[in-house]
C-alpha cells in the first residue's frame, strides 16, 4: 500500500470533484443500501462521531498530504480515544509510529478512515471488517478502483454492500470526512471551528466556506459530516445524528440530490418538532445551475419549487447563500428558546440615517418597527438629548457618545418592555475604542452589560456595527448577541428567524392517509392513457364533479345527447392538442340547430371521431382555478394549485404541496394564494364554495397518489363559484 | 473665544443629530439662498475642495476635540496650501502655533473651517468675510448661537445670507466638513481612505460606515461633502461639483431631504450623460422610517416610489443600504467604461456547490449564465480533468489545486471568447497561502495574470472568495478585481451594473415641453372643485375622451338626455364618495322605462340633486387602466399608470414618471407594466390602441401641471380598447 502523492490541496478538490460525481442516485436509490427506509436510531452513528478508537490508513507525516491532517486530527483527540496510525512504509507523526497493516494493531479500532489509493480501499475496508472494525470513512475517491462512471458506482455500492453486510457503517466514499468537535473527533481536512452548527454537505468547499463565515461571528460547528458518494450514511441518517446531539443547537445541510424526498422530509419535521431549526441550502433555482448538476452528477435535481415547498411544511428554511446560512443560523443561535416570534423590532440608531435605513430594511424583509409607547418614550427618552427621535427608530442624537452605558441602558430599557420582540442596535457601537483607546475597557463593559440585559429580558438583541473584530464585538459574540457587518444581514435573519417561527409543519411531513372514501371511489386500476374522456372518468371516481356529458361521434347522437343533458351546451372535439385554436370548441350552443351547425363545421375544421356533448356551466360569479400534480423524482406527487385563467401566467399565482392533501390543507394552500381575496368574498362579490375546492383538491391529489402510471394531472379550468367547483377540463400524461 | 468643550465623539454625534434636524426644508426650499436654481458652474466650489489657503478657527492640541481633528486634517495639507491654526486662547499643533484671531492672519484664508462655540460662529464668520474670505465650513450646530428650532434656523439663514452676499460660499452649518483626497484637504472628523468614489451625505455616521466598507474592498473617497443643513451648499451643488472632478468616477449620495426635485433629477441626469454613475440611497421605504425622517427633520420625505422613477429616468441607481452602495460601487470602478451591458455571466467554481449556489444567485438577480459554445467548453476543458462540468459554470474540479495557473488560463479563455459580458470566479482563490505558505508567491503572480487577462480582455472579472484580507486578494484589488466575501454580492453589483447599463435616461430629466396643442385646449384657469362634472370639462379641455353626457336633475331631463345620447345608457348620481355602493350607479339602461326606473331608485337612494346621463362604453375588448397624478412636495406632479378594475389592488401593476409626458414617454411607461401584453394583443385578443392611451395620459399629466390648484387628479377606469381610450371617471384634490 502506498500513500497518495497528492498533496492536501489537491486532495480536497479531488473530494470535492467526486462530491459532485454521484451517479443515478435519485432514481437508483431504491436499489442502493443506504436508501432504504430504515429510520435507524441516532446512535447507531456513535462509532461515526464518538468511537471508543480510531486508525487512520494512510497516515503521513507530509503536511501537503490528506494523510497527515486526517493523522494529526485523529491524534488531537488521543486523550479521548486510542488512535492507531498505518502507513504500510512506516513513518511517525508526532512521536507515534506507523504500524504497517490493520493487522497489526492490538485490537480492532471502531473507526478506521481511509486514504490510500483507490485500488486498496475495498482490501483496506475487509481487512478492517475481518478484525472487527463497525465504521469506515472513506476519503478516497476515484470508484475505489474499479474503472470510472457506472463502473465505479458499482464498486462502491459493493463496498457498502460489504460493510453493510457486517452490520458496520460506511460514510463516502469520496467524502471530505466527519468532525465533531465535542468529541474531539477531527477526520478531516480544513479547519472546522467549534461551535453550536451541526453541518451536513454535499459539498466539502462549501462546507469551509460555511465554517469560515461562522468562525468570523465567533460560532462554529458541533458536528460536520460530509456525504461524499452516500453509498450507505445518506443526508437523512446523518440528519437523524444531529437531531438526537445535544450539542448540535442549530443544523444546516446543503444537499443536492434528495433521493427518497419524503423520508427527508419526515427528517426536516421531526428536526422541527425536536425544536432544531434545520437551514437548507440546494441547487437548481436556475437553468444554469441545473445544467451544472445534471453535467457533475447525473442525478436528477429536485425543482427547487418543490423543494421550498417541502420545507415549508416541515418547518425548515430553504436559503440561497452560505452567507445567508451563517446570519440565519447566528440569529437562530441568538434568539431566546421557545419558539416565539421576532416580528416586533425595535432599531436604535447611533445616526438618524442609519436607524431609518436599519427600519426600512426590516420592514422590506416583513418585519415590523412599531411606534413605542408614550412611556416607553418617555423611559428612552430619559437618556437621550431633547428632541431626539425615540418613536422608533430611536436615534441615540449623541447620547452615545456622552456616555457609552446610554447604549445598555436604552437596550436594557427596550428589551424589557416587551413591545418588540427583538432589538437591533445599528451604527457605531464596538467602534469607541478605535479612536480613542481610554475608552476601551468602558466598552467591552457596556457589551457585557448589553449581553446582561438580553438575559434579563429573554429577549432577544441584533447589533449591526461599522466596526470589525474589536474587542468589545468580542465580548458581544461570546455572549451570544449576533454582530453583523451590514444592516441587511441583520435584516435577513431576524426575518428568516421569524418565519421559520411562524411556519410551524403545516402537515405531518408524513403524507396523510387518503381522506376518507369518496361516493363513488373504486378500486385503483391503471389508466390506459391521458385523454379527457379517461381521467374524467378517473377524477369522477374520485368524486370530482363535471359537467353533464355525453361521448359521441355523430351529429345525431350529438343531438341526442344535447337532449339528456338540455341547452345551453358546450361541443368539444377530442384527441386534439390545442383544441380552441384547431376549432375544436364551441361554447353556449341554445338549441338542436345551433348543436348541429357547430358540429359539422367542427367535424369539417378537426376531422375528429370523436366529440362530447357537455352542459355548460355558468355559474354567476366564479374563479377559475388551475390544479394539478406532478411526480417529482425525489419526492413523489406533487399538488399544484394557482389561479387560472386568461392571465393565469402573468399573474404567476400558484402554490405547491406533497400529495396526498387533506382537507384542511387544500384549504390552506387555497387561502395561501396571492389572489385569495378572490375566493373570500372581494369587494361585494359573494364567497366562493372553499370546502368544494378544497375536495376537489383532494379528488385530484388522491387519484394522482393510486395511480402512479400518470407523470402528470391536469385539471384546467377548476370552475370554483358559491355553489361548488366544477372541472371544465382535465388531461393526464403518462409515466 | 473658547474652544468647544466636548470630545471628538460628541461633536461628531452633535454633527449627526443636527445633520438631521434642517426644519422645513422641502417646502421652504425657494426662500433659502441655497436652493435657488442656480445651476452654478462646477469650478465656483473650488475654494472648497482645494483652496489656496485654509484657517481652522477653533483649532485644539487635544485629540478628544473637533479642532484637534480639524488642525491636523488640514496641516496634513500644508504642502499643498498655507494653513493657519486659530485659538484665541493660544496653544500649538506639531509646531505651528495658534493665532489668537482671523485678524492676526498675514493675508486671507480663502477656506475657513469654524469649530466654534455657537454664540462665536456669526462673529467669526464676519470676521473672515471682512479680511477677504471666500469659503466657510462650519461645523458648529446648535442654531450659531440662536435659540432653537424655528430661530436656529432663522440664524442659520441668516449667516448664509450675510455669506451669499459677500459672494462667498457656505458648507453647513451643522456638518462633518468636507474631505478632498486628490487635493490633500481632510477638514473633518474620521479617516476617509482614498478612492475614486465622491460622496455626498446628509449623515455623517452613513459616510463613516460607507468608507469603512470601501476601504476594506481596497476602495475610498475622491471626495467627501457633509451637507449639514444645506443653507447654501446643497445636494445638487456638490454632486455638480463632483460631475466636473474628474478623480471622481463613481458617485454616491445619501439625501433625506430633495428641496428641488426637478433639480437634482436634472443633475442625475447630466451626471449620467457625463459617465459618471450616481448611486443614490435614501430612506422612507417603510412607516417607521417615515416617522425617524418626519421626527428628526421637519422635512417632508419624497414618497420612495417618486424617488426610484426619478432615478430610473435619469440613470441613477437607487439602493438600499451602505453595504449594497459599496458592493456596486466597486462592481462599476471595475466594469470596463463605455458603458457595456454585464448581463450573460461567464462561473467558474472550485467546487460544484459553489459554482451552481453563483449561478443560481446571478439568474435569481435577473442575470444570464448562458450555455458556452463547443469550442469555449474544448477550450476551457483543456485545463480540466475529465468529466469536469464546462458547459457554465465551469467546475475547476480540482484543476487549481493541480496547477493554481489554471485560474488565469481558464478565466483568460472565458474573458476573451465574449460569449460572456463577464465572469466570476468563486470560492477558494486567494487563500491557497493560508494553507500552504509555499504558495504565497505564485498565487500573488496569478492574481496579476488574472488582472492582466481582463486588461487584454477588457472585461470584468468579479471574485467572490473564502478568503478574507490575503496577499492574493490584495494583488487582485490593487489591479482593480472586485472581490467579496459573498456570491450574493457579487450577483448584487454585477445586476446593478448591468442595470444602470441598460436604463439610460429614458426623457431628458427636465421635464420635457408639453405635447402639442390639443384640439379644445384652453388657457389654464383655476378648478373651482374636484367633482366630475369639473374634472371632465378640465380634462376634455386637455383632449382627453369621455362618453357622451348630460348632466341633469331630474327625471324628464334625464329622459331628454337620453334621446340625445342614445341608448344604452348609464346613470350615475353625483357629490357620492363611494357612489357605486350607495346605490349611485345604473349600468346598461336599454329604454326610457329603465333610465326612468333607475332614476327613481337612485334619487330614493342617494338624495342626490345632480346626476349624469352617459353613452355605455361597450368595446368588445377592452383593459382597464388607473391613471392618476399627485403633486409631490419635492419633484412636483407625478403621473401614476397601471392596470385598473376589480383587482387593481391584488395587482399592484403601476408605475410612475414625472409629469408632463411626452406621447412616447406615456406609451414606453404602459408597455412596461407586468401585464402589458394585455394591451399588445395577449392570446388571440386584439391589440389595444396604445397612441390613444398614451394621448390620454399625456393630456392627464400636462392639465395636472398646468393646474397646480389640484394636488390630486385621478382617471379611474380608463378603458383602452383597440378603438380608443376612454375615461368614465375622474376627480381631482384640490391643494
Amino acid at each position: 500500500m502506498t500513500t497518495e502523492r497528492l498533496d492536501a490541496g489537491a486532495v480536497r478538490a479531488s473530494a470535492e470533484r467526486a462530491d459532485a460525481s454521484r451517479s443515478g442516485a435519485a432514481v437508483a436509490g431504491a436499489e442502493e443500501p443506504g436508501a432504504e427506509d430504515r429510520d435507524v436510531p441516532a446512535d447507531s452513528l456513535r462509532v461515526l462521531f464518538d468511537p471508543e478508537s480510531v486508525a487512520v490508513v494512510g497516515a503521513s507525516g507530509n503536511p501537503e498530504k490528506w494523510g497527515y491532517w486526517l493523522a494529526s486530527g485523529a491524534l488531537a483527540g488521543r486523550h479521548r480515544r486510542t488512535v492507531h496510525l498505518v502507513n504500510r512504509r512506516g513513518g511517525s507523526l508526532d512521536g507515534v509510529p506507523f504500524l504497517p497493516a490493520l493487522a497489526s494493531l492490538p485490537a480492532a479500532p471502531e473507526h478506521i478512515v481511509v486514504a490510500v489509493p483507490p485500488q486498496h480501499v475495498r482490501p483496506v475496508v475487509a481487512e478492517g471488517l475481518a478484525i472487527g472494525a463497525r465504521c469506515f470513512t472513506v476519503i478516497t475517491s476515484g470508484g475505489t478502483g474499479a474503472g470510472t462512471g457506472e463502473d465505479a458506482a458499482d464498486t462502491e455500492r459493493g463496498l457498502a454492500s460489504l460493510v453493510t453486510a457486517h452490520g458496520a457503517r460506511l460514510l463516502g466514499p469520496n467524502c471530505m470526512g466527519v468532525v465533531d468537535t465535542e468529541s474531539e473527533l477531527r477526520l478531516s481536512w480544513g479547519d472546522f471551528p467549534s461551535g453550536q452548527v451541526g453541518l451536513v454537505s454535499q459539498s466539502g468547499n462549501l462546507a469551509l466556506e460555511i465554517g469560515r463565515l461562522l468562525a468570523r461571528a465567533g460560532q462554529g460547528f458541533s458536528r460536520f459530516v460530509s456525504l461524499g458518494n452516500q453509498r450507505d450514511i445518506d443526508a437523512a441518517d446523518a440528519l437523524d445524528s444531529l437531531i438526537a446531539h445535544d450539542a448540535t443547537r442549530v443544523i444546516a445541510a446543503y444537499v443536492e440530490d434528495f433521493r427518497d424526498g419524503r423520508r427527508l422530509a419526515r427528517t426536516l419535521a421531526a428536526a422541527h418538532a425536536a425544536g432544531k431549526p434545520v437551514l437548507l441550502l440546494t441547487v437548481g433555482r436556475s437553468e444554469a445551475s441545473g445544467r451544472a448538476a445534471a453535467s457533475h452528477t447525473g442525478a436528477l435535481v429536485s425543482a427547487r419549487a418543490v423543494v421550498a415547498a417541502v420545507c415549508r411544511d416541515a418547518g425548515a428554511l430553504l436559503l440561497d447563500t452560505a452567507g445567508e446560512l451563517a446570519d440565519v443560523a447566528l440569529c437562530l443561535l441568538a434568539a431566546a428558546p421557545g419558539g416565539a416570534r421576532l416580528r416586533r423590532i425595535a432599531v436604535v440608531g447611533d445616526s438618524g440615517g442609519q436607524g431609518a435605513l436599519a427600519a426600512d430594511a426590516l420592514s422590506a424583509s416583513g418585519l415590523e418597527v412599531p411606534v413605542l409607547s408614550a412611556a416607553t418614550r418617555a423611559a428612552v427618552g430619559a437618556y437621550l438629548p431633547p428632541g431626539a427621535g425615540c418613536g422608533n427608530p430611536v436615534d441615540l442624537a449623541g447620547a452615545g457618545e456622552a456616555d457609552i452605558g446610554n447604549y445598555a441602558r436604552i437596550a436594557r430599557t427596550l428589551l424589557l418592555t416587551g413591545e418588540a420582540d427583538a432589538t437591533v442596535l445599528t451604527g457605531y457601537f464596538g467602534d469607541y475604542a478605535t479612536a480613542n483607546p481610554a475608552q476601551a475597557a468602558r466598552e467591552c463593559d457596556v457589551a457585557r452589560e448589553l449581553a446582561a440585559a438580553v438575559r434579563e429580558s429573554g429577549r432577544a438583541l441584533v447589533v449591526h456595527t461599522m466596526a470589525r473584530d474589536t474587542p468589545a464585538l468580542a465580548v458581544l459574540r461570546q455572549h451570544g448577541v449576533p454582530v453583523y457587518e451590514r444592516i441587511e444581514q441583520a435584516a435577513t435573519a431576524l426575518a428568516a428567524t421569524d418565519r421559520l417561527r411562524r411556519t410551524g409543519p403545516q402537515q405531518p411531513a408524513t403524507p396523510p392517509p387518503p381522506p376518507s372514501p369518496l361516493p363513488i371511489a373504486t378500486a385503483p386500476h391503471r389508466v390506459p392513457d391521458g385523454g379527457y374522456r379517461t381521467v374524467r372518468a378517473l377524477l369522477c371516481s374520485y368524486g370530482m364533479v363535471f359537467p353533464a356529458a355525453e361521448f359521441v361521434s355523430t351529429a345525431d347522437e350529438a343531438a341526442d345527447a344535447a337532449h339528456l343533458i338540455g341547452f345551453p351546451l358546450v361541443l368539444k372535439a377530442m384527441g386534439l392538442a390545442h383544441k380552441t385554436e384547431a376549432g375544436g370548441v364551441a361554447l353556449g350552443l341554445a338549441d338542436e340547430a345551433a348543436l348541429r351547425r357547430a358540429f359539422g363545421r367542427m367535424r369539417e375544421a378537426t376531422r375528429a371521431d370523436h366529440y362530447v356533448v357537455e352542459a355548460m356551466a355558468r355559474p354567476p360569479y366564479a374563479v377559475e382555478l388551475i390544479a394539478g400534480v406532478r411526480r417529482d423524482p425525489a419526492f413523489g406527487p406533487v399538488a399544484m394549485i394557482g389561479i387560472g385563467g386568461v392571465t393565469a401566467e402573468l399573474l404567476a399565482d400558484t402554490t405547491l404541496a406533497m400529495a396526498p392533501l387533506t382537507p384542511g390543507r387544500a384549504r390552506e394552500l387555497l387561502l395561501s394564494l396571492r389572489h385569495a381575496p378572490l375566493l373570500t368574498g372581494w369587494r361585494g362579490a359573494p364567497a366562493v364554495h372553499l370546502d368544494a375546492a378544497a375536495g376537489a383538491l383532494c379528488a385530484l391529489a388522491r387519484a394522482a397518489v393510486e395511480h402512479p402510471e400518470l407523470a402528470e394531472l391536469e385539471v384546467n379550468p377548476l370552475l370554483v363559484h358559491p355553489g361548488g367547483a366544477v372541472a371544465l377540463d382535465a388531461h393526464g400524461v403518462l409515466a
